[in-house]
């Protein structure tokens, strides 16, 4: 038996026919173009799936069950898209609609959970008890796994990690709260606070490598400014590390996983930032003597959304 | 069969012989007495809980098991409870102690998990998929429990929601980090907000009705105050809703949990604080269309420290 894992983004839809050992068979992607009628989109969707079916040279017979990750709010039961705002759905019953071109079991939840649920059967928190995934990129995303399952909470609105308040009246988010962790620990962040340490430090690594230009400073341009030891580059890495250990820290203190996966674009990284975030999280335990969660780097990249989609059906 | 709940704390140890219905059929206590070691006070307890069983007419054979809600860290496995700050306890083998006594099955969590089983077992989350309790009190507590079983994470360090982070770089903590949940959501921190406000307002009830002291204001002064309609108490109470809602709304944007129980001493303030909650909270929702958690306060008061502790074997 395959599984059909679809990647629905705001840009992008990307379809994978996965084996039930997180290998990807063959995959087919096409154009979102979102401000369509859902039914043309979802109609493409399935389009793509068999297209890359048949790459696989595998059958409609041979497949187990589709799943989709969404960039918003599922309800798993029914099948229905409550909310993706930069695809503009509201109650969307996307399981109804795909089941006009495959009739198979369709199992449909948000993109990070379900990166979260890949990394946590076949990369970064493999084989593990509890795992948190933080995709760090223009935003913050979260994925909860417990025991092998995906944990999108009672309403289906939980591990928003991001809109998890890390300075209570600190800077405005777009979601009209104040001091949300994404408004510190995403790429947006690094770029806003690479801006301030030019203007602070005109004649930093920072200012000559995006040639003064404050529009080409982000999240890599401060990394790699950092990594030279450039000063200015160095504050903006260590205060980025010391809001991320924070936001961290409350998920283990709240949640205690058995892992923390650290994935998004920021984590292209790699080491440097790994290093730093796994001396700084143990500092903040309440427990010093006891061990906490491990932090590790996401292994499986853009396929997570693939490969954990898939996953749903499993 | 009856089940022993046992309520170790700082000061007193309390146990019930509880029926499986949550019912308390009968009591004992005795002090902790927490400098002697820890054989002392073990034995103490399991005396106390024959003692208990004895007033309830129930025989040793017609016990299920012993449960015991430590204020600290235990390890389920083991029956050792890892940390105990307050009793001065580090790797106290209390299952292998209290079953020289009464051998029967010891089940030991943080007391504060214990309470949350009690209040979703029989209280304010009774018959909930999942629920996250709140012990308002000198300190912030948590307990999390999930289909019917409490949370405490992989490494057993996990809920201590009063530590997690509502302003970084905010009030110093007495755990080492700035800026805990506990410092803003605590009686302790409505005390310290209404010592505050007396100075800046000298006539205001908070002042009246402390007499000018200080020391003697606590929460109740400064809630009574606020529910008179004192300005300065008033805007102390806000501003506790606030911090509360926010810190609530991170649990809720992290877990969403199906019910948020509030439980310890600021909760005594009743509907008066519940229907505050209830109105700051779901303003904070990232997804305003969707429902999120509903906010109920606890209805075992002490009892639930036993009745939980009793029920960790059910």
């Amino acid at each position: 038996m395959v599984y059909i894992g679809i990647d629905l983004g705001g840009t992008n839809i990307a379809v994978g026919i996965v084996d039930e050992k997180g290998n990807i068979l063959a995959t087919a992607s096409t154009r979102t173009m979102a401000e369509r009628p859902y039914q043309d989109v979802i109609k493409d969707m399935a389009m793509c799936a068999l297209e890359a079916l048949k790459k696989s040279g595998k059958a409609v017979d041979e497949v187990h069950s589709i799943g989709v990750g969404v960039p918003g709010v599922a309800r798993a039961e029914t099948g229905v898209v409550v909310f993706c705002t930069n695809l503009g759905w509201a109650e969307v019953p996307l399981r109804e609609e795909m089941q006009k071109y495959i009739n198979k079991p369709v199992h449909i939840d948000n993109d990070a959970t379900v990166a979260g649920l890949a990394e946590s059967l076949f990369g970064g928190s493999a084989a593990t008890h509890s795992s948190v995934f933080l995709t760090l990129g223009t935003g913050v995303g979260g994925g909860i796994v417990i025991e092998g399952k995906p944990w999108s909470g009672y309403h289906g609105i939980g591990s928003e990690v991001g809109h998890m308040t890390l300075i209570a009246d600190g800077i405005q988010c777009t979601c009209g709260k104040k001091g949300c962790m994404e408004r510190y620990c995403s790429a947006t962040a690094i770029g806003r606070m690479g801006r301030e340490a030019m203007e602070k430090y005109p004649d930093s690594l920072i200012a000559i490598n995006c040639g003064g230009n404050p529009e080409r400073v982000n999240a890599k341009v401060v990394f790699d400014a950092a990594k030279a030891g450039d000063k200015a580059g160095l504050q903006v890495f260590h205060d980025y590390v010391k809001y991320l250990s924070l936001g961290i820290n409350s998920i283990i203190t709240f949640f205690d996983p058995q892992v923390i996966v650290l994935g998004g674009g920021v984590s292209a990284a790699g080491d440097f930032l790994l290093d730093a975030v796994r001396e700084a999280v143990p500092k903040l335990r309440l427990f010093q003597a006891l061990p906490c969660a491990k932090i590790e780097l996401a292994t499986l990249g853009n396929s997570a959304g693939i490969i954990g989609a898939a996953m749903l059906g499993r």
